[in-house]
């Protein structure tokens, strides 16, 4: 049956079904949704909706006929009118793919009001479905501009979902002996470049597409040479994090030819958006070579399902999506495919921490079903421990207090994304408990990741959501805090007296006003650096570590200039974000259900193969670290 | 540089060095060579032509150009004038893409000449180069059938190697960090449709293409469903051996739009032509699936380019093939593949018998470089231990003996190839030394097979050239061999009371004549059958093994008929043309070098991984028995 003769088949049941004066306008596939349009949407209960899901197992949604919405100036209007002022209503975003309009407010009971008596208000006088939630209280330039493309784009976006529906539901043969197989492209036994191919007879799926941003050449890319790789053929590609070396070529994947599905969790898209753009622009700026534009990965947004975790979503023809917490950045997941009708089950954890951060919750380690796991090793190696967190932070605070009190500034060139927010927290509890006394200025695009961290409280660990919500309680506003804003606030900040701690990125001072702050700051022996990420070989920020007493760098005239070296050095291990070798042990302990396979990939061969081979020990299954290009035959 | 580029310089240095008086018309790839026309290529010494491919590091020929040459049948009138009578020239075979003519006779001696002072004679009386051949003791229609096509088709031949010379010698990037796999798409934890895929950035590379005559599914083919398999990608097809687990889909293979080389030895060619042939006819007789035609068999055959054992041709940009003896069968290979410059190493052993046999050496165990080997696996279990041949000689000769000295009937279904030409030797010996006294009829497809055994002397083991060559000695034209030639002869071996063997096809009693001769001799309890091979599930060759008392057939009027099996049954196992585990083990001590990589494959799952774990004991490298649809990086 075609995916036509199905939309049909549903069209005239829904009919039959609907109440009697319900007038449904049209039926149609939105992505793996089957989305009814009504006149009168209202009409359908919620008992009727469920019915039909289950009778048709689709997802399903019911949403008003687009002629019968409110123009959205006059609906705004229309919305401040209704809902008191005491809301402070700051903002109302429509999307017209669903025809919801969200409300923010700072008091959004008030926009519910008394058992959802003003929400009934608003719908009834506006058509869209409100959904209130609070104002945000950092607003994030990156969702505003990803909002404003998708209400701009809105035709395109939903012709883009009702081809990917159609695609999602074509007829295809489904054989018993149909085999499930998984090539690595990129991202095995190194770290960088991620990209995992999962293949059936009937589909392909893609988990990741990464760069290695360290090098310059096609290694930086995955290896789109394997055979069995067509971009045509790709039915969904599925991204773990935000992370470059997981999702840095995905607007590539459009420029050259991939017009089909992007899953991930809104956070990773927002995150993702603004690390694309940001890494376009320096890669420019540097003359490298940019496998993309911007117009590529606004493409990208446009062809982006958010998934929140725990849905499960269908891809392909008879493979279902789930996402899972990974707990190592905002967003982060661990991508679950089931294949077939209860055939089989491989889930690909991404990136993993499993302990509870400041900011998230540990990786889940329980499925419902699991036949391959597929598991970093960044830390997988038999001396791969690292220290505890507490120590680490003490440490940390201790190095503040240190540089500060005898009058110098700390740099701590750090990635934007995650790790810059989890010492935001221990600085602010620092702070808070008199251990150092100076200002945290925030530099590069620290304070942008910040905002798409409160946009998304959902997806923050319970303890955090809580503080975050609790008014005057919210630690990233704490006045410890300073933004940069330009360069004049920069050089203000580098030529003073005062004692100061600076978070900026990069990381690795390989670029960005961390590598400004370092030239500036060298000399002075009272000042410090601190060291809180891996360095690669050949960075700026290892040479630093390593000792170099005078590094050569370029001054602004172009001409090289030695700079030396007397601010004391630090190197903290503790706060990483993936999983040491005992959490991942640990995570293997606790996994259920045992699968008969583990894959160990993402980490230097030694890891990857010192991992696989405790997996052995631990379960007697067969365990692999495969190369880049194997193809491993799950079933 | 493009082929034509290549081509355009290759031919300014030939005019550049060739003799002052040679007029050179054309200069070619076709295939891996490079081929110089000339109107007088005898000014071409033997030392301009090493020359020369030595400095464009090419195989080279010199050929005269097509207008010098002489008409075949005029051409033939002027050997059979120039050479003297008593040579006895029976054939004279043009080739039109070689210019060579073959010239069969009783005494080649005599068409040499005095320090071939004839030779000398006839090329500059014909200008086709001769090339003096014995007469083949018994003729095969076989050959005589692809001859005539060769020659019937000569344009499309040379256009054919042209295009593949083209696509050989193109212009491709080769890199460093190139990369080499290998997919199993099929006789992987299994025997049959065996389908061994080489892939480099550049290039494909199929090893043979069989299928499973047992199933009647698309089990029965390769996993053309692999992602990676793209039929108008690959280079090139190497067969290994005529058996058509290794090669019964080739002509399909053209059907489906395949347009280049398949590269074999001569009897390979030869042998499968007629296997494929007879599984067309047998196929569309059972009304079963088959996925090609006579018309593709034609085909595949126009795009052989032969190879002997030990010569070197390039086949792909950067990849170079050598065949090397297998011992299996007559023609059968090991494939050995060179990968850009001493880049990397794999052979596959196709089937192998590691003991020199009556009709063969034992197979090649030594190579130049070697770092990947796949080998098979059929007798790899650790219980596949086979008795001794000449234990199972005599016990053989024992059963001839037993049944005709008391009156009956013995019925050895056999293979026709290879199984049947041993078996042959074995009671020609026993003949001639008086254990048993009766008719040796042969029917099916045994006597054609065994004619092209005697027309490659060069493919047999010395002491058997010897024989076949010393005239009155050829084994297979002992008086004790008859010939059954049709319905009438088969007819009156049955009902007649005369005490004979009767060797027959198919070998598992699936069809041909084996099961009419068991349905007219299984009740007389005088007879006897003689299983000397390996009887499938299913079969009736396994049913009578198994000692099934009756069973019912089907009649000539289309009623199924209980057959009495009163008939003595034997089984004996050391014929097969297979190396058992001893001989495996044997084979990889005696392996130069010594391989970092060991895979094991066809023979069942047990089989496999038995083997693999034995070779891993014995060397400590990898080892592996991939399944089906597995794709493993070799560098
Ligand atoms: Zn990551
Ligand atoms: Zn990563
Ligand atoms: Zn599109
Ligand atoms: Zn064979
Ligand atoms: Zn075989």
């Amino acid at each position: 049956m075609s995916a036509e003769d199905i939309l049909n088949e549903i069209k005239a049941e829904v009919i039959r079904k609907a109440p009697g004066n319900a007038v449904i306008t049209d039926v149609e596939f939105e992505g793996s949704e089957v989305v009814i349009y009504a006149k009168n949407p209202e009409l359908f209960s919620n008992s009727i909706i469920k019915e039909f899901a289950r009778d048709f197992r689709k997802r399903l949604a019911i949403r008003p006929d687009p002629s019968v919405l409110v123009e959205p100036e006059v609906a705004k209007e229309q919305i401040l009118k209704i809902v008191p002022e005491d809301a402070e209503v700051t903002n109302c975003v429509f999307d017209a793919n669903t025809g919801e309009v969200i409300i923010e407010s700072k008091k959004p009971g008030l926009v519910i009001g008394k058992e959802g008596s003003t929400l009934e208000d608003i719908k009834k006088a506006i058509q869209w479905a409100p959904k209130p939630v609070r104002t945000p209280p950092i607003p994030s330039d990156t969702i505003k501009a990803i909002r404003a493309t998708m209400y701009r784009e809105r035709t395109d976006v939903k012709d883009i979902l009702r081809r990917i529906g159609r695609r999602i539901h074509r007829d295809v043969r489904l054989r018993d002996d149909s085999w499930i197989r998984t090539s690595f492209l990129g991202g095995s036994r190194e770290v960088g470049r991620t990209c995992i191919y999962h293949q059936t007879p009937e589909s392909r799926i893609l988990v990741d597409c990464g760069i290695n941003i360290a090098v310059d050449d096609e290694k930086a890319f995955p290896h789109f040479d394997a055979p069995e790789f067509s971009i045509d053929e790709i039915d969904a590609v599925v991204v773990t994090h935000a992370h470059l070396d997981h999702c840095g070529f995905i607007p590539g994947l459009f420029r050259y030819g991939y017009d089909g599905p992007v899953y991930c969790t809104k956070p990773t898209r927002d995150l993702m958006t603004l690390l694309q753009k940001d890494y376009v622009e320096i890669s420019e700026k540097e003359g490298k070579n940019v496998p993309y534009s911007s117009k590529d990965i606004k493409n990208a947004i446009k062809h982006t399902i958010p998934l929140d975790y725990g849905v499960t979503t269908d891809i392909a023809p008879a493979i279902k999506l789930t996402l899972h917490n990974a707990g190592h950045i905002l967003g982060s997941a661990i991508s679950h495919c089931h294949v077939g009708d209860g055939l089989y089950n491989v889930a690909y954890t991404g990136d993993i921490k499993f302990e509870a951060s400041r900011l998230l919750e540990p990786a889940t380690c329980q499925f419902p079903r699991l036949e391959t796991l597929i598991i970093e090793s960044t830390y997988g190696g038999y001396d791969d421990v690292l220290p505890e967190r507490d120590e680490t932070e003490k440490e940390f605070l201790n190095v503040m207090l240190e540089t500060t009190s005898r009058g110098g500034k700390v740099i701590i060139p750090v990635f934007g994304i995650g790790r810059a927010q989890e010492l935001m927290l221990v600085l602010e509890e620092g702070y808070n408990q008199g251990i150092f006394n100076a200002p945290v200025y925030l530099d590069g695009m620290i304070w942008e990741a910040t905002a798409i961290h409160t946009a998304y409280p959902e997806y923050l660990s319970k303890a955090m959501r809580n503080r975050i919500f609790h008014e005057g309680d919210n630690p990233f506003l704490s006045e410890v805090f300073k933004k940069v804003k330009n360069t004049n606030d920069r050089r203000n900040i580098m030529d003073g007296d005062e004692a100061c701690i600076i978070l900026t990125t990069s990381g690795m001072l390989s670029g960005g006003p961390s590598v400004e702050y370092f030239k500036n700051l060298a000399e002075d022996e009272k000042n410090a650096i601190v060291f809180v990420g891996y360095q690669s070989e050949g960075t700026l920020g290892r040479k630093i570590q390593r000792g170099f007493k005078e590094i050569p760098l370029m001054g602004k005239n172009g001409r090289s200039k030695a700079v030396k070296v007397n601010l004391s050095v630090h190197t903290l291990e503790g706060f990483s974000g993936h999983s040491d070798r005992k959490q991942l042990i640990k995570y293997l302990r606790k996994l259920k259900p045992i699968p008969d396979r583990i894959l160990t990939v993402h980490g230097e061969a030694s890891k990857c193969i010192d991992l696989a081979s405790t997996a052995y020990k631990l379960f007697k299954k067969e365990t692999r670290s495969p190369m880049n290009l194997d193809s491993i035959r799950l079933r």
